[in-house]
């Protein structure tokens, strides 16, 4: 297979847009990528999304996006791994540039999910996990990783204040970047009086969602000497219900994931110097690290409280915010992530940059750890 | 990039299934699938569905159907274009394999529909037009067809009794697939005497939803030298909405995506023995027979009116009784169309096998011609 190269990047803010239809953040998330790569015309456009079929009332997005950003006629699909949508948008269009079957793919992720009411946004997300064997129950989505973030303190003896480090970091991170929604710093004593979601997951503890949509172009490195690379691409599942995993807090899929983007790239974490991980609540934050081999099980948390994860730390962790301050428009974020692991590498990242940065990762996760894809990139 | 060869095949009858939930179905089809190919363990499952997000209130079907069907830790990712999702799915499989970084793929196409209201379901199937532009007026799915085939019949001179050979095709040929919704012939009479859904569009000339799965298990064709061959795979898009095409009543997209499968499979119309063409309604069977260039424009209701679309005609089209009688479980049938074909070539259509079949060819269709996904297969 071909190596591929990243040669565009595009984004939206993340925000509540009034003025932009779900449609129209996908367009100009896109245009910026067509642009940024100076190109005009792609063979492909692949869109990840989770909810527009119910809050939108809008399906086959492939299409519609093609149609309305001005390349009628190319081959197009939506791809949907709940959270995990953008990742996989991401993943299928490295297969088909990599395998010489398309020369240009247009990757977007898009999510339009503040039109609507916040019933209809649980509903939504809450799809994410087992409608027969979770949702039936009554379990809304943050209530599910409040479960798991409950048993993680019982299990390795932590408090809720131990967590904060996450959110002051994300908060610290997204001030710096004027895409994210939320651009200022918090304090400690902040997260600590943030009110309670679902009990112990907290406001600062839990991503905010948004309207936005982020973009990437995909072309044979061949062509494109000086442009980043896709070091390691892999997507991993786990069980879809937490309850059947033989252990709660563990992610197996972000495991494995993580393993074989890592023997692709013949990395070990060390090799990585930042981390777009998917901290949606904390406890998320903590499990991806340690499932990717960044700390040993019931370690994560260290590693934030030891500053490691700050943008001077051993591993920079959010560095454009995260999906805490960033914000979480779900369906794109696995694509908010890598376009900004990208602009840390092409040192485009502005007051978030992080110094020398030439190898990083981004890990997209859909559900509770259900579907895991991880991307490496490299510079060239 | 390498040929693919598909060596398992998996469906389960299109019903109402009360006793099978919608991912009892994938498991089915998709157990049944890596029996025919004598296959354990698969690399990756790629789903194509439309509507679970809202009728099943599930999504991320991927790393569920995973799950749930002995393959956890797979890759997997459900594509969605609208009723084009399962050919999609095809089409990413095909890549997959192709490309060399998978080897052993399986595709699902699923729909369970049947257990919400009519309403929900007209609401969902909506969703394939433009949110904005088209269902904003109020036009249900029909509606939009009743319009393009308004527009034919007043274009080309044609009654709506014109259309009945579509029909009566696709009833006898279901009638001999134990598969099949409808598995009864239906007379002329009873055509003209179908009660109008959507003026002109009357019962038999709207296929019915239904529950179903498809399956189809691919690997790369050095590994399994008599097994059937995919010979072309391509996905093309239109216009979303249909006022936006400069000809209403010429599938552009189907145009686009049958010219490039042709030209990978190095054929032309001529040497297709087999069509499985969308026919969701009788007019996109007329309209797809057109644009893939077996019949001119205007002429494709001639060539049902000679015969040429039976069994033993030039060019058999819905061979085990097409959308029209087995069934349109709508993000499924991308897959049972190709199952079909399958079938076709390995001569284990039963009663409805066409003689000497060696190549065939299928169209899956998403809204009113926006994403169109062809495939050719043919003999080893």
């Amino acid at each position: 297979m071909r190596e591929v190269a990243i040669i565009g990047l595009g984004q939206t803010p993340v925000r509540e847009h009034w003025t932009l239809s779900l449609r129209d953040l996908a367009i100009v998330a896109g245009r910026a990528a067509l642009e940024d790569g100076g190109v005009e015309k792609v063979d492909a456009i692949y869109t990840g999304n989770m909810t527009s079929g119910s809050i939108n009332q809008q399906r086959q997005l492939g299409a519609l996006v093609a149609d309305f950003m001005g390349q009628r006629g190319v081959e197009a699909v939506k791809m949907e791994a709940a959270c995990g949508s953008a990742g996989s948008a991401m993943r299928q269009g490295i297969i088909a540039v990599a395998s010489g079957e398309l020369e240009r793919v247009l990757v977007i992720g898009v999510e339009k999910m503040t039109e609507t009411s916040g019933k209809e946004i649980t509903a939504a997300l809450t799809g994410a996990a087992d409608a027969e064997f979770e949702a039936i129950h009554g379990l809304s989505f943050v209530g599910l990783n409040a479960l798991v973030m409950r048993r993680y303190m019982h299990e390795y003896g932590f408090q809720h204040g131990d967590f904060a480090p996450f959110a002051l970091n994300a908060h610290a991170n997204g001030a710096k970047n004027p895409n994210a929604l939320f651009r200022r710093t918090i304090t400690k004593r902040q997260y600590d009086e943030g009110r309670t979601v679902a009990d112990p997951i907290s406001l600062y503890d839990a991503s905010p969602i948004g309207d936005g949509a982020a973009a990437l172009l995909l072309v044979p490195a061949e062509h494109a000497p000086r442009a980043i690379r896709v070091a390691g691409s892999a997507s991993a599942t786990d069980t879809l219900s937490i309850h059947d995993r033989s252990d709660p807090i563990w992610l197996e899929g972000a495991e494995r994931s993580a393993e074989r983007a890592f023997a692709q790239a013949g990395m070990r974490p060390e090799d990585i110097d930042l981390f777009e991980v998917h901290d949606a609540f904390s406890i998320m934050a903590a499990l991806s690290l340690e499932a990717c081999g960044f700390a040993d099980p019931g370690k994560g948390v260290y590693l934030a409280q030891e500053g490691a994860i700050t943008p001077s730390g051993r591993i920079p962790i959010s560095t454009m915010g995260g999906l805490k301050a960033r914000g979480h428009p779900v369906g794109a974020t696995g694509l908010y992530q890598i376009v900004e692991a990208a602009l840390q590498l092409r040192e485009q990242a502005g007051q978030a940059q992080i110094d020398g940065a030439r190898i990083a990762m981004a890990q997209n996760i859909g559900g509770s750890g259900a579907t895991v894809v991880t991307h490496i990139l490299r510079r060239a």
